[in-house]
């Protein structure tokens, strides 16, 4: 960091006055050893974290500062989503190196207090520190919820259901890491899937509407791909499922990629990962009625794509005819050896 | 990481067995996208977060991954402390490179676990990624209380006391930095402060009973060393505080390596940082019941070494007839580019 009298304290500041804006709730904030927070009585509190690395999760080439203050709280997001939660807290702690400029480390700040103040979230508290490499990140997120949403209790019968479509963060991963000569698609698809790789929107409103029917049975963030985040549920549930490519939602921006890149979009939609849209599963008849109130309260479609079947727990995708496709995992940190990027 | 199939599901396995041992108030751990977790009504919830950077505040040369899963819990278990707290649930994330051993990551989660217990905490949750430098760790901690003591309360006329002894962990990394040929100190007084500085411990029992007493009116811990944590509590307070440079407790063996290196231990003591112990506020009247019950409660010593003034917020040293003594202020990051190592 560049040594300029007052950086640290002037930060700090700024995040202070912003967390004491709307937040009753939060008795000391940043300034003293803890923040002191007041959790409702009734209300069960959830915790989670995430660590984003220079060029593990994302490339200064293409992120800026304020890209990854948003994504770094955004993927936070998406985990108290995934339980029906509402989100609370936030610590977000950053270590960048010495010839990082005083603007870039503010960028960072204010793209993440932008985002947490779009869902009544505080940034309650942090940790700064140089890094003798690149930029790391780690947010953790606190959020409240009474009856939270397990990925654990998925049963036999249910439909798999997602929000919104997939691949497209994949989609924009692969312009931001592509080539040149640039692909010819248009500015609008190419935009899209780079917001939405960058800048992804976690469906907090959604986790918070679809945990309050009581027609949910399980739920789950898709952070690294159908395959991979369907498995948990079906292993953490002790069930099947079975998934039917030709239902997955595709964008038509993500297929315009795909296709002018030469790659497989229904692939980056099943293991492309980072699209932070929700799975679920719910009994078949609560289908249509979950579908229409979630699009009349948030705008968000639903789309059912599987079944949780009976048998050992595994995901077996099958094609428009039910036959079995083979479809390549997502990642596993420390298993694959693969990563986001 | 070494690609090894079932690496991280085998790790996951680990904590959660352990997290589920003795800890009822966990509803759902490592597993799902967040932990669940229940606060007693009539608590506060306290959270804290740190972030270690290798090469910043620990060098891969002298620390080994379960000394560095120890100190990163250590830290947080100590702002916890700071707050007369109860540590309840950690969120441990490690980023390190792709040639990392496995067994060195189950070392530094043994470490970190096996602190975690002696404290009754759980660790309910973290995150895992590659590193494409050194390694890095963010632990964020939760607590309980039901009154925590802040350190934006201090008054004028009380008493500044500190428990145990200062600059031992400073004396410590001077060794561990040294070039050779080392220092010609006693063994047991160079294990004790590299111990001190490796693997400190935090004062989570001294802190709960102090803040239990009402009579202790601020507290903060002591990571960036006396000088600066306790121009914290003047600041965030409003009043100004005098320090006896003579009154301060420094262990023989700081002592002796100071000598040995030429240095001055009172400045280790007073600016060396990372101690780790609680420094606290109250009415002078208090001070003697307040040593002999944390005494025989803990066995661990408190001295008063100055008091709170008028005036405005700073931190004056003076000698032993009571002159100004001039002292190099402690680490704050992005302030003086300076950092803990």
């Amino acid at each position: 960091m560049t040594a300029d009298g007052g950086g640290e304290l002037a930060l700090i500041r700024l995040i202070r006055d912003a967390a004491y804006r709307q937040h009753p709730d939060l008795r000391t904030g940043i300034g003293d050893d803890c923040a002191v927070l007041a959790v409702e009585p009734g209300e069960l509190l959830l915790a989670t974290t995430d660590l984003l690395v220079e060029d593990v999760h994302f490339r200064r080439r293409y992120a800026d500062p304020a890209d990854i203050g948003w994504k770094s709280l955004a993927v936070n997001l998406s985990d108290v989503a995934s339980m029906g939660g509402r989100p609370r807290w936030a610590l977000v702690a950053l270590a960048c190196p010495e010839s990082t400029d005083r603007e870039e480390i503010r960028a960072f700040y204010i793209a993440a207090l932008g985002l947490a103040d779009e869902h009544g979230v505080a940034i309650v508290g942090g940790d700064t520190s140089l890094s003798r490499s690149g930029w790391t990140v780690n947010v953790s997120l606190l959020g409240t919820a009474t009856r939270p949403i397990l990925r654990s209790t998925a049963s036999v019968g249910d439909v798999v259901v997602v929000t919104g479509s997939l691949g497209r963060s994949r989609a924009g991963l692969a312009l931001l890491e592509g080539q040149e000569p640039l692909p010819r698609v248009e500015a609008s698809a190419r935009a899209e899937a780079i917001a939405a790789h960058l800048r992804p929107r976690p469906r907090v409103k959604e986790g918070q509407w679809l945990g309050a029917t009581a027609r949910v049975t399980s739920m789950i963030d898709l952070s690294d791909g159908l395959a991979t985040d369907l498995g948990h549920v079906v292993r953490e549930s002790g069930v099947g499922a079975r998934v039917h490519l030709d239902r997955i939602p595709v964008a038509d921006s993500t297929g315009t990629i795909a296709a002018a890149l030469g790659e497989d979009a229904r692939i980056w939609a099943t293991s492309g990962g980072e699209d932070y849209e929700l799975l679920l599963t719910c009994p078949p008849a609560a289908v249509p009625g979950l579908a229409d109130g979630l699009r009349r309260a948030t705008g968000t479609t639903l789309t059912p794509v599987g079944e949780i079947v009976s048998g050992s727990p595994g995901v077996q995708f099958v094609d428009a005819r039910g036959e079995p496709v083979e479809v390549t995992p997502g990642f596993e940190h420390f298993v694959t050896g693969r990563s986001r990027d």
